[in-house]
């Protein structure tokens, strides 16, 4: 696969100047300023664009370990379930979505269901069905991270082609918080209490097999930091693992990313394994209330927008974020200028 | 005036039973849950439905501290010529109300410009020309104040009128951060150096100056804190009298208030003072930069929604923090159930 291109420096740089030509006190923008300079260097232009075709991905798998060690306070059959809630509109990423004019794609990458439960569409590209239990085995073969990755890339691929200018990664998968806090555990050299969290809303007791489970994991992948894919093998699943390349992909192709939550932090970090450059297209829609998100979003440089105690996933903080974003961008496409609406500019 | 009417209850508790059916974990939509239950109460209906028809209302007014003590980075003149800019479509906030979809009311309610500088139906209403320089005397006399109150009173009637289903207060006047850090010191009790903030961006010089001012201001008013009129007149302007009528009239008319930055929350405060049940209908949109912002939020008990680290006012962060309240109305009203998607809900 290619190298992913640099974010274009110049427009920043254009960016920030023009920002102080705008008929408001200098930095009274406060973030949405820097954040403008960012769009920019995206687009590769200034003045830039808001963005009107974001696309949100989801991608749907079960987790071994939700079976065997019990850490998530739903059953695995809600994975299939919550694929058919998105296909028929209900779930609140299909609000937000709707509310800030994204597409859907809606993945099976490896839900443990029957595959008729869903429309061939969404069930043809799956990489195997379920993930092996990370706490004792790996959650897949070298063969199924390299297709979860390639999926994931022909994703990014498929809704650029279609027109997307902004990705939002969408998880769904119950238990998936376990291999993403071992992922984010691992490669920000945090402690496994300090990354387990309460995900769907375990009780006191799931959460210690919780944080057990994600010791062992840990255990098993901590050698790995630096080989992303073999990580991916051992304590990911194909889930993630595509995600972490629709990340890759769609920095490849100069399409900016929203992080969501903890299982695209997750991805992140794996991804900058994979070519560091991925970061700074970019941008950290909010902060779950998972602690390995806080943890994940610092290693990797980039603050959330929002802070609205949202521990969700499916994109829905990235899809919240779009409306700040594109208020930065159309701030500085739009406002007038000092000296062009004739007003004055601060004392001398 | 009449009294305030309290929001529905019935509605806001319905809501969040409603929350506990949705297809997602309970909470996991965070401060979106409670804020769609705020929805319902100021509607007076479950499930909600989202705001439509917002209104800004800039109300805009000159200082005398600006020009007498020099508190601002920017010269009394801008005042006049944001107005225009208000006008022209060329502010921030033009651009966010944009995006948003408000309809924007500009008000000259105080600015100290020959009145021939704007269309007459900006400055027909107009209270003064500028007001009083409050470390030394009155902003305001006792009668202007009242028009004030009732200017606002009139334009919430006005926009309500028009369709208006929530209302931003947006504030333009060079030097306005003094009278509301003043207000703010009063209403909460703080003292003078944490209520004093870099405004529009002035130096340090100019900061211990501003300080000071507030302190001779404080020391004129801090006896009328339960007087709001006197309080208005002694300390405040015809701007800030102005919004605290418009606070009171959208909530005495059921109609819901996004609070902006610390003119709209100073205007809060004081319209608390005449009827704490005006609380009920307001939202914090975000928290400025300026310290007395985040002292004001407190006092009122509302938590903000963003923290983006704007300091623009116009009413601009109230006008951001609108897609999130219709994220939280429209998720309640239009997810899914656990019963009716064929979702399992949490182990028993």
């Amino acid at each position: 696969m290619s190298s992913i291109p640099a974010v274009d420096e110049a427009s920043r740089a254009a960016a920030l100047k023009r920002q102080a030509t705008l008929t408001k006190p200098s930095g009274a923008l406060g973030r949405l300023e820097p954040l403008s300079a960012w769009v920019c260097a995206v687009q590769g232009s200034c003045p830039p664009r808001a963005f009107s075709r974001p696309a949100l991905v989801i991608l749907a798998g079960d987790h071994g370990v939700a079976k065997t060690a019990g850490t998530s306070a739903y059953p695995p059959e809600v994975t299939a379930q919550m694929v058919l809630n998105f296909l028929a509109g209900g779930a609140a990423a299909n609000v937000l979505a709707r509310m800030v004019g994204a597409s859907i794609a809606v993945v099976d990458v490896s839900v443990d269901a029957d595959p008729a439960y869903a429309p061939a569409e969404v069930v043809r590209n799956r990489v195997r069905r379920g993930s092996g239990s990370i706490d004792v085995e790996n959650g897949m073969t070298s063969e199924e991270t390299r297709a979860a990755l390639e999926l994931g890339d022909a994703l990014a691929a498929a809704v650029i082609a279609d027109g997307a200018d902004i990705v939002v990664p969408g998880d769904m998968g119950i238990g998936n918080t376990t291999p993403a806090s071992t992922l984010i555990a691992i490669l920000t050299g945090s402690p496994p209490h300090a990354v387990t969290g309460r995900g769907t809303g375990i009780d006191d007791a799931t959460l210690q097999r919780k944080s057990a489970t994600i010791a062992l994991a840990v255990t098993r992948g901590q050698g790995l930091a630096h080989d992303p894919r073999g990580l991916l093998s051992a304590v990911g699943g194909p889930d993630i693992a595509a995600m972490t390349g629709l990340l890759l992909g769609a920095a490849r192709r100069r399409i900016p990313i929203i992080l969501d939550g903890i299982v695209s932090c997750a991805a992140a970090l794996v991804a900058r394994e994979v070519d560091p450059g991925v970061v700074a297209w970019m941008v950290a829609g909010h902060v779950s209330t998972e602690p390995a998100a806080r943890l994940a979003l610092h290693a990797l440089g980039l603050e959330p927008l929002i802070d609205l105690q949202l521990r969700l996933g499916e994109g829905s903080g990235g899809l919240l974020a779009l409306p700040h974003i594109n208020a930065a961008a159309l701030t500085l496409a739009e406002m007038a200028t000092f000296d062009g609406a004739g007003v004055s500019d601060r004392h001398a």
